[in-house]
């Protein structure tokens, strides 16, 4: 099944139905408004919405509508949590060995995740507002899921049953902020604007032999400006699966339907795949050659973050941005 | 004006509009049916809240009932964005006075905020469910507010008029689990379990004198186990005010309604008005006697948070929570 949130109709969309080759769509409004209400009753309106996507597909549905991602907000609007791991720990200890640094022995047994802003993510095509290009602004190509209930305490092989929606995700990140903020010791909070989600939010049947019960078996393709950048397996070298993610950030707390938890930066041990974010390709250009080439993203270049399956038909449709300059002396919300 | 979330109704409860001196109440679902959707449409739904406020102070308004502060969740009981400062300097001076750490003079001019969890605040009396003493639970007596919609790169000076509400929170802290979790790089998370707020919102014109457009000039009480513990002054000692904190926190993105900035523990240097948190008593300890004698709290152990108004009236209710040991085997969601 595939879902998906038209901007229209309030702060949190309306709730659509997509067809399997994302071409058409048809309003599930008399199941559940918004995709929040929709998980926030997942039992009784999971059975009612793929009843509607099996009538999507056949063609039999009512008010079928050629589908215009330009029209869609992310699946959700606004949530209330998103979790970020950072579960590619090659990743990780890239980025510390390009600052010459050890990696603690630790990371590879407990995850790092840190809590990001849900407020008010933007579309999927949606410009990447940025008040200024010294911020430093950089994709981070990741896979995300969204949970329903999950209650505080619980292991890891009892998680992946709360595993309800999978997404692609777009982790903003303002790399020249992020060294004062993290030397703050509390965390990322300027350094992490709005993340932009893919259009459609899948559940994992229909991933069919990609999703194991943990992971996406399938390589995340990221492009900057046209050119393809990386496009390693988000299956592979992937240290915490996303149940282990879901214990992790349950252990003291209750987790609340439409939590979204990220993968963190997908990244493989095999450098001829590419990177999902600049800064890793930075970090490698300085392991070789003592410094970094690749510059961070300008106003106007433009990110394609995409996966695809088998048969080479995209699964989730294209997060597709540009950064843009914001002027903050118009003080009015972005659409 | 001054409104609060009955627990019946739904994941975001129902709105009500209580009385000045907290004894009656009255439903607010003709204006809004829950505190997200009033500050959604503020504009709108403030005037005519106000109106029933005055109605019920008055004893004219209908339907209108005594308020038992058990049946009260916290007034946003999830909300979008929970992002809470640091903003009473002295208190972290101290912290890292008492492990013998400088504190670099950027923390006087640069707030301190982290993101926190938004999705599941428990109520003012609820429980706090710990999986363990060890994990050294310790109550934060700190002051929030809630904001409208803030457009990105707003001025400090442009921020206070979106102050649409006052409470007050238990951010609750988990002090064992902090070093490791911090040492990480990636700030709070496992370390800071779900908060609590008090049983009443105020507007900022309702606290009067009381409120200089950016802090509360009133003391935060706070007993533990029945012994006054703290009452220092929110209004003195604030380094940043909630202007500020709301100006750092939308410096690279725009703050979504019903955001909820903290103020952090509040902390006098005047010491004679005791602390919020039973770390800092621990860090004068240690600065006195070379270690700790107060203990972190322990199952059974309560915590009552209130403020008063010049009168001795209760502005916002009392947070009155204990300690309870968390039983994950039962796997069953909190109440």
């Amino acid at each position: 099944m595939k879902l998906a949130t038209l901007k229209t109709g309030g702060r949190d969309g309306t709730l659509i139905v997509v067809n399997r080759t994302l071409t058409k769509a048809v309003k599930a409004s008399d199941i559940a408004p918004t995709l929040q209400a929709a998980l926030d009753n997942w039992k009784k309106s999971e059975p009612k919405l793929r009843k509607l996507y099996k009538l999507l597909n056949a063609g039999d549905a009512k008010g079928i509508f050629k589908l215009d991602t330009k029209k869609l907000a992310s699946p959700l609007p606004r949530a209330y949590q998103w979790a970020d791991g950072s579960a590619y720990v090659n990743h990780v200890e890239l980025v510390r060995k390009a600052r010459g640094a050890e990696m603690p022995p630790s990371f590879w047994t407990d995850p790092l995740m840190y809590q990001g802003a849900s407020d008010s993510f933007i579309g999927p095509t949606a410009p990447i507002e940025a008040g200024s290009e010294d911020w430093g602004s950089d994709m981070e190509s990741e896979v995300a899921v969204v949970t329903d209930d999950v209650p505080m305490g619980i292991a890891p092989t009892d998680a992946a049953q709360h595993i309800k929606l999978v997404m692609l995700v777009n982790d903003v990140s303002l790399r020249n902020l992020i060294p004062n903020e993290l030397a703050k010791g509390f965390g990322f909070f300027q350094s992490k604007p709005a993340s932009a989600f893919s259009p459609v939010a899948v559940t994992p049947a229909e991933l069919g032999d990609a999703w194991d019960g943990g992971k996406v078996k399938l390589p995340l393709i990221t492009h900057l400006n046209g050119d393809l950048f990386g496009k390693p397996n988000a299956g592979v070298d992937m240290t915490f699966d996303f149940p282990a993610l879901i214990a992790h950030a349950a252990k003291t707390r209750h987790l609340v339907a439409g939590t979204i938890i990220g993968s963190g930066t997908v990244s493989n041990v095999d450098r001829s795949s590419g990177s999902s974010c600049i800064a890793e390709k930075r970090m490698l250009e300085t392991i070789a050659d003592g410094k970094p080439s690749t510059p961070f993203m300008r106003f106007g270049d433009r990110v394609r973050i995409e996966m695809f399956d088998k048969n080479g038909d995209s699964l989730f449709g294209a997060i597709d941005q540009q950064v843009v300059k914001y002027d903050s002396s118009q003080k009015t919300k972005a659409a």
